[in-house]
């Protein structure tokens, strides 16, 4: 997710209609507001200078509104998380599994590496609130299921033999840079984008993401 | 690492000879005494739960002690790693390189989905001190030299062909595992240590780690 995203869809960037915008009004010009002052703030000042107070100060939206719609933190993080999933985003179309797979990753190393990154702080507060940690789950399998369009590609340019494990594919392909980046505090590594996901290529092509067998 | 490993080197279940034990004798025994309170405390109550007063507390060791050796948490949290990385961990022998990568993730996997896991607990409180965050990089960049065996007895059986990058294969084999218990706050798999380790081994085998191209 680019901090863009996460903002609300890019929208500053090519704003919709208005009528596509605010279908709910008021309502959801409100949410605009309040999740606009999320990131901000939570960038700035990480988990702890977080608060539903902070918020409503900072988004101008009184601060019973604030907490009658969204009742805390978790909350208000979760709906970050959720207005960043509900954006059109597509997976790249590369002409190529490996490009397709090194341009999601490149993806996600911007996301994760640029100063004062959204991403991070929001991965960082999922380890405090178990609101923040459901969203982002549920962010990534919404992430992993628009991706399933690049196995496909790949499966009929004949790059894969089905049956392949998407989800297996895009974790293996896209972990090593999670990994480097959010547990190794790493800097970003301009190579790892390509090596992880070439290394995901030639394990699915050695037949890795077939079906699973469970020991269960 | 293992909880067990992470409070000392595993001292409680063999315990070494005195000598050994504290080869600094007091100094040693208060080191001791103050890092053995550092991982209940941070399981308990996580990183808010942690003040040097605490542990000085629990430890029985005197505040002013504690303040002068480790001056705050990120000092301890980074202690308590370094004398986990100080253990005597060898990786697995299994016989075969998917076997010791399979053991390892099991490892991986059990360490951090024990409940009022320590290794979970010291990763979140990287996201808060940097400190701890140089110390878990130190403490998995040892653990990645202490796991060129698996790679050197895999040449030496011929099941892989040099050169081989070793530390993008056992990222590439072990990152899956923290990206879904970590990342995804996912529940266990029984069958993702396996799964990732093939999916290495497999791309391995395909030239995945051969020598680094790297674009700079």
């Amino acid at each position: 997710m680019t901090k863009k995203e996460a903002e609300g869809g890019g929208e500053a960037a090519e704003p919709p209609p208005p009528a596509a915008r605010r279908p709910g009004g008021r309502t959801a010009r409100v949410r605009d507001q309040v999740l606009a002052a999320v990131g901000p703030l939570l960038v700035e000042h990480g988990y702890d200078g977080l608060s539903v107070d902070a918020v409503a100060a900072r988004s101008g939206v009184h601060r019973a509104t604030v907490y009658r719609r969204w009742r805390d933190v978790g909350g208000l993080l979760a709906d970050v998380l959720d207005a960043a999933g509900a954006d059109r985003w597509t997976a790249p179309d590369t002409g190529c599994l490996e490009g397709d797979l090194r341009a999601l990753n490149e993806e996600v190393q911007d996301a994760l590496s640029e100063e004062s990154s959204l991403a991070m702080a929001l991965i960082a507060a999922s380890f405090r609130s178990a609101g923040a940690a459901d969203a982002l789950r549920r962010f990534w399998e919404d992430r992993y299921e628009r991706c399933v369009d690049v196995v496909e590609r790949a499966v009929a340019r004949g790059e894969l033999t089905p049956p392949v494990e998407t989800r297996g594919l895009l974790v293996a392909a896209t972990a090593p840079l999670y990994h480097h980046l959010v547990l190794l505090h790493g800097a970003p590594d301009p190579a790892l984008p390509g090596e992880a996901a070439r290394t995901a290529v030639l394990a699915a092509r050695a037949g890795a993401f077939g079906t699973r067998s469970r020991p269960e």
